[in-house]
């Protein structure tokens, strides 16, 4: 079952068995913070990770993808720290992902290549990787079955609140469990960089399908978010599979695998969605659905064109059911557009169709916008494609958090 | 020569020679503002437009280019109003901005087909034609040859000042002139809609050589500032040519073409560039350069993705001289780029280059961004083109504006 809200799920990365966790302060971060997360699988995993499509990759970005290699998809560990990014920081910054990757290893007494690494934080700063040092072995100490609360907690920012979802899928006879954590704020925050995702379970996989169910999975929620359209140095999401519950899922299995894949999906759109309700300067959750459209890439290209224009962000900030930002945006998003058979709809309010305004209808709109979770909905009039991505409303609040950052 | 300050110039579009303009109330605006603009040559003059590339075209762009079409580029008269965009108002739109030209070429004696439209202001409202049609007269008994600067304030919406620039052009022995007016404040405003910008010159000229001057003008011009990345459903450029100077420039006089095109560039770019300073909630105008791209279209993708990214916008806004910001966007804006040779410089600063930080130079740039004229340029070690475009800050008086707007 999923869970209700993201921020009562009990566990994240833990849900699944045969994972431990842990979350300390390493001192990267001011204040004691935690900064420091630790996820183990008590036996070799298969991983499957997707990164950023940013031509500045950071350093661990780089690493992971090496070691994902080497290893041929097997993962025992991830290593994660928050407060530095380790992004544009040239050959020490790579060098000092490889040995936060190496101590890890060593301490859980793995081969280095079975360690992934992420980072977010400050781009262009140094990784204090003493610190990094110092603080693993409480990381390793902490590790616990009950302590993805604070892995989950680890990996923040500026995130005003931990984003963590698990469910439990039948197949067959047996339940596998699913679960993970996430932290971001903006596509790409003030200094502070990046999506990251960690999602682990007790299935077991080949790593090629299971790489097939993240691409899936992801698609559709981590890829269909946006909070002001920048996409970090830094972004990822590392999915494990330790095959802990007994139950292994391999490409025959057909209905198995889109079991999996739904709950996958389920799990990641929760985090995803987390990410959305705590953008920076959020106020309101916004799904932007776009139908009527030639073809799918159409209907995602104008959704993302919509989901990322300041003026359909503003006006839903205002509670302004100001269809004509939402026309002018489908217009001039370089896909099919027939304005005679356009439509727009806030909730379930007709506001513009066939061409045609209906004002009278905007006192009912504005109503809606009062909410917090607010559906528009624009017909392109050009075919039957539809796509649906996540947004939230764009405030003065963010403007203040992204100008006065670092002064 | 070029006025020195946009809101300073005598006059816009009655600089050059036979060219009379008005601005009038007709009533469209509250408060009896000037809402109708008319701009009218003595003589037939050729015309060259470009228009938004919004597929929601409004009605004054779909009649603009039929008359065109039909008339084979040639124009006596334009009319503008503020107020209503006549923007998505279906079959009655269409008709409202006919029947709008219609009785401006009978009180100016010309062909309908003579006549230019254009329309600003609040998208999916009717066009208040008895308005157009009562305020016509007055504009009529208006014009004359010292009224550009009425006509300038009549087309504004919610820009904070008029737009007007003029230049004069030696060619031979002989001067021609090139002036004109623009308004706009964001690519599209809350319900406001649109850029229009309004040039006339004395110089004659065929009207396939008068629309290649445009679109080269146009090129580095108006279509190289963005306020909010939006693009309006209402947008264009009309340029009329009356040949009054006497000058006629004819395909094979290449330098006297090459003189003109520089002059109208000019004229377009001071026009640009007061759009930009007025742009909503603007504090800065940031001119952004990219330097070595493989390429001129991926050195404009990348110079557009770095002005229109909210955060590098905050970022000046806020005086942060975080160049992590800049390499962020270069690296996601789907262009040729390589961290290693990359580089950033905030005016004169450099604060990051060959995949190095420069932080020291932090607060030396922090200094300069306090300024109000703004230069960042990202090298994107890829190649040797360039591309120049502007814009400016994002405040969260941007924000006020566009989600208060209609409340």
């Amino acid at each position: 079952m999923m869970a209700t809200t993201v921020s009562t799920t009990p566990s994240g990365v833990t849900a699944a068995k045969a994972f431990r966790a842990s979350g300390v302060s390493a001192g990267i971060k001011a204040n004691n913070s935690l900064d420091l997360a630790l996820l183990v699988s008590e036996t070799p995993a298969h991983a499957a990770a997707v990164f950023t499509t940013n031509r500045a990759q950071a350093a661990p970005v780089l690493v992971s993808l090496e070691h994902l290699k080497r290893s041929g998809g097997i993962a025992r560990a991830i290593i994660v720290n928050s407060g530095c990014a380790n992004a544009c920081t040239g050959d020490e910054g790579l060098q000092a992902a490889r040995d936060m990757a190496a101590e890890t290893a060593r301490l859980v007494d793995c081969s280095v290549d079975e360690v992934l690494v992420a980072s977010t934080g400050v781009i262009g700063v140094a990784l204090p990787i003493e610190k990094v040092r110092s603080g693993l072995p409480a990381a390793l100490r902490a590790l616990a079955a009950d302590q993805g609360w604070a892995a989950a907690r680890a990996i923040m920012t500026t995130d005003p609140f931990p984003k963590e979802a698990s469910t439990r899928v039948t197949i067959g006879d047996r339940d596998v469990s699913i679960g993970g954590m996430a932290k971001g704020s903006g596509m790409i925050e003030p200094m502070m960089a990046t999506m990251l995702g960690f999602v682990t379970t007790d299935a077991g996989m080949p790593p090629a399908l299971l790489d097939r169910a993240l691409r899936a999975a992801v698609d559709d929620t981590f890829n269909a978010i946006t909070v002001d359209g920048e996409c970090s140095t830094n972004d990822c999401v590392m999915l494990l599979a330790n095959g802990a519950s007994g139950v292994e899922i391999a490409e025959r299995d057909v209905a198995a695998y889109g079991a999996f894949v739904n709950g996958l999906r389920d799990v990641c759109r929760e985090l995803a969605l987390g990410i959305v309700r705590g953008g920076e300067g959020a106020t309101k959750l916004i799904t932007v659905t776009v139908t009527g459209a030639a073809t799918r890439a159409d209907a995602r290209k104008a959704a993302k064109a919509i989901a990322n224009s300041p003026l359909v962000k503003t006006a839903i900030h205002g509670g302004d059911p100001n269809w004509g930002r939402l026309i002018a945006v489908a217009g001039r998003a370089g896909v099919e557009f027939e304005l005679s058979r356009a439509s727009v709809l806030i909730g379930s309010t007709v506001l513009f169709k066939d061409g045609r305004p209906h004002d009278e209808a905007a006192p009912q709109a504005a109503e809606y916008l009062k909410g917090k979770d607010i559906d528009v909905s624009v017909g392109l009039g050009a075919g039957q494609a539809s796509s649906t991505v996540w947004t939230c409303d764009l405030s003065a609040e963010y403007v203040r958090i992204n100008a006065d950052y670092r002064t």
